[in-house]
């Protein structure tokens, strides 16, 4: 087969071709677009992605993906520490945080009880979250996990779990998203949106 | 404004970002990503990216970006020598060299004559096709620009700049994209395809 680079390009290509979202063709174009811009974003990208892999840690106490541990959340001296709010996984926390709405600590269960997968309560971080709840200082914990079959199933079995400890548990409301058109949503929203109506006046 | 992870995932996500295809949402899902297989794509990534930065040059034969100058395409020895393709940019030599169809040597104009761009030919590599024309091993010149009105006047312009050479210049066919549905193509491929007919039996 004929060759028009070197096999480094090659594997720099197939490389990049495993980030989601990038595919061979995807991966060719961004290739050459680092190359053109090779002292502001390819030799940048090549360090932070050396420097971050090198600092990474897993946050003991929530399961934050960081630089620190404690991570920037659990460390925050201005967060309130009696609320907890349980997310699947790391992509979930940093999304609901973005929203800023929330100021409690979170808790990364690292994916769902799955009985087609194998996933048993053993294999999430749910241990650590009875422990936590246990420690006295925690006086909510919010079930922000997918709305999804199995992202529901796991919600019900920490509810249950929790149900004995004292704590608040509540779950995240279901609902018309913002800026979402009643024509597009499926039944199941609507249906709950309008369980779950609220007084205007 | 609350900080959920260190401002190095930051920077590696507006890297990231920087992308072709990759916005800010996939440039975070992407870095979730690369921070779970840490060993068997970031850290790969990095170094390949750093290699690749350190080893690319521009080959000065035919404008190629490659790891070695001449390119591996100029140094192949079993290729043509007599027939250049002349292409818009480096995407376009490789697209073509995957097909693999085309045995001959290329020439990268990096670019198109523009108007409103102010791109005339000083700006583009053309000087040194005109050269490489005039040596004397060339006999034909392809043009393989994109078919659009720029493409296609750099097109024209080259074929006058070559007329008195001596040298066969010649255009890629217009015509049905192979596995396209009539249905969903232009007016103007459609005319073409249709005046460009071949005898079938």
């Amino acid at each position: 087969m004929p060759r028009s680079h070197g096999s480094e390009i090659d594997t720099l290509i197939q490389l990049l071709a495993k980030l989601p979202g990038l595919g061979p063709r995807s991966a060719r174009r961004s290739t050459l677009q680092l190359l053109k811009k090779k002292d502001s974003v390819m030799v940048p990208l090549a360090d932070a992605l050396k420097m971050v892999a090198e600092k990474i840690v897993i946050c003991d106490t929530c399961g934050n993906i960081d630089t620190h541990n404690p991570c920037h959340v659990c460390e925050d001296a201005r967060r309130d520490r009696t609320t907890v709010c349980v997310v699947e996984d790391v992509a979930d926390l940093w999304a609901l945080d973005r929203s800023e709405t929330f100021k409690g600590l979170y808790h990364v269960l690292g994916g769902t009880l799955s009985a087609l997968d194998g996933i048993g309560p053993e294999e999430l971080n749910i241990a650590a979250l009875i422990d936590r709840v246990e420690t006295g200082e925690v006086q909510e914990v919010i079930l922000a996990l997918n709305a999804t079959v199995d992202g529901q199933t796991t919600s019900h079995y920490l509810a249950e779990r929790l149900s004995g400890s004292g704590v608040k548990v509540t779950a995240l409301a279901h609902g018309v998203p913002v800026g979402g058109e009643l024509d597009y949503l499926d039944d199941g929203t609507l249906a709950a949106a309008l369980r779950a109506r609220g007084s205007v006046s």
